[in-house]
């Protein structure tokens, strides 16, 4: 099985990849508005350099549906982010990635929070695998914040088995236990109306509810999360390509607006028990995360050394929340 | 909304209940086999006779397919249960009930674990009201666990809108935060293969999966609940007969096995602060069943005297757990 974050994937369907002119446009402008020029002219270039570099390496990958809806939720992201982030540290060698034989690609990049910030890491992956059976590609966002904050992480990943078919996983990962902690509930879930959103994607009649096969993966995720397979049929590749830019795009955007307003750069007073509790809990979702998926199966798609380095950057940041 | 306990309800259907010729007849004997008569004779009497009452105060309900799966059902955890548990001592004007019209009808018993058992309470009701919009019948079965074991609790719930229409709700409520617990998660939802039973219901085209509106009651399930919504379309009820006979029997049967088998009776020596944090979070689950179902809807179907009387009955019970 392949590597991913969330899910254990469905069978990759027998479909080619489609052909480079698939590409649609999104825009995630309304969440990370360019900052002025006259005070941050500096930020704003840097940034700008950033953004082409990771675009450069994402226009490696095949230009399936979902990697312009990926990328710019993960500039959006990035813009919310990015005063409270340090330089990547990731080497190029894990920026990108390949099998001896070139038939899996990857990339990898993860920036730490600054020690200020509630931020704990950021955490971007691109997965394109050529399996005997069809290709396979999977982009991963982690949000993580610290214990400054018991404010949820934000994930969302994308796979694609064929131009037709996908799975989406989009969440806001609660920190604490919810039945225990219902003013939590209330706050991020219940008064931000995300389950809106889940309830307009799941009347779609291509949309169908997607169950992880992995129950613990299942027990992380919030009340409120967007866990579903979009299927498309046989030739409607079009059909995909707007359910993906104007249903996911609109979900989505939806719901990094209320982790950008209400979990990014929050703080929370906490009991020194409380918060070494919520550390504990938010190590154990991390650890799980790499034995589930990465340890099994990133050696099979692209041997032990290129494993080894990628495996090692992850856990580098999961391994040191401060 | 009508009272319920882990649902908030579909809009009731304007079908009219079907005639009284429509029984299903099921077994769940296999759960629970008769003691045999040389060494327990006065058990099976003292049950048999119990089982009469509660066949006799449900006959009143109308014979609806799920009528017959819940006694069964019922029967069988309390055969199980039975060594374990106190006579009840709920009032008869709680045993049944009506509102002023007689449009609604109600029964609710709950029997306390004896003090030397594992067990919290049974807790049984059947709810049939008949409103402007069509008639609406609920039943629900909760055998909880108490603070000598972290096994647990069981719930079923059976919303039936219409004949060809119904809620199934049936889980074993985790007493843990399972990201945090994953022996837990393993013993009681991997090892026991739920999960197979859920999928099966799922595959069937009559079922898709259903969410309960309450956020607090989607974050009590575990990762395994079975919360499905069946729909044969109107004028199928001898098709919905037949799913709530072989399937919805077989999966409720599973479960209450599993239950029966690895929960009900078993024991756990836990640190006081262990068992503490378990109970305040049963208790929580327990006042929000109270405050989201019965206070906010039983006075607007029963009036306020016999609510207040059935609610008593399950506050005394819900707030005594040892």
């Amino acid at each position: 099985m392949p590597p991913h974050f969330f899910v254990s994937l469905p069978a990759p369907s027998l479909s080619l990849l489609p052909p480079p002119s698939t590409t649609i446009s999104l825009s995630l402008s309304s969440l990370s508005p360019p900052p002025p020029p006259t005070n941050r002219g500096r930020t704003t270039t840097v940034r700008s350099s950033m953004e082409d570099r990771r675009r450069s390496r994402v226009s490696l990958f095949p230009p399936l549906p979902h990697r312009d809806l990926m990328l710019d939720v993960i500039s959006a992201v990035d813009s919310r982010l990015s005063p409270h982030l340090l330089p990547s540290s990731v080497p190029s060698d894990v920026l990108s990635f390949r099998n001896p034989t070139g038939s899996s690609l990857g990339s990898l990049d993860i920036r730490r929070g600054s020690p200020a910030s509630s931020v704990d890491f950021m955490l971007e992956s691109w997965l394109h695998c050529r399996l005997p059976t069809g290709a396979l590609d999977i982009t991963t966002l982690l949000a993580f914040l610290n214990g400054s904050t018991d404010a949820p992480h934000l994930m969302m990943e994308l796979i694609q088995a064929s131009p037709t078919a996908l799975v989406l996983l989009l969440d806001l990962l609660p920190r604490k236990d919810l039945p225990l902690h219902q003013h939590y509930l209330d706050d991020f879930y219940h008064r931000t109306q995300l389950d809106r959103q889940r309830q307009q994607l799941e009347s779609l009649p291509q949309v169908r509810p997607y169950r992880s096969p992995s129950l613990y993966v299942r027990s992380i995720f919030s009340p409120t999360a967007v866990a579903v397979a979009v299927d498309c049929g046989e030739g409607a590749e079009s059909v995909m390509e707007d359910i993906v830019r104007a249903r996911l795009g609109s979900v989505a955007r939806e719901y990094v607006r209320v982790w950008s307003d209400e979990c990014a750069c929050s703080t929370k007073q906490m009991e020194a028990s409380e918060t070494a509790h919520m550390r504990r809990r938010d190590g154990l979702i991390k650890a799980k995360a790499i034995e589930i998926d990465l340890s099994a199966n990133l050696p099979r798609l692209f041997g032990p050394d290129v494993s080894n380095r990628v495996v090692a950057e992850i856990q580098k940041a999961f391994g040191e929340q401060r």
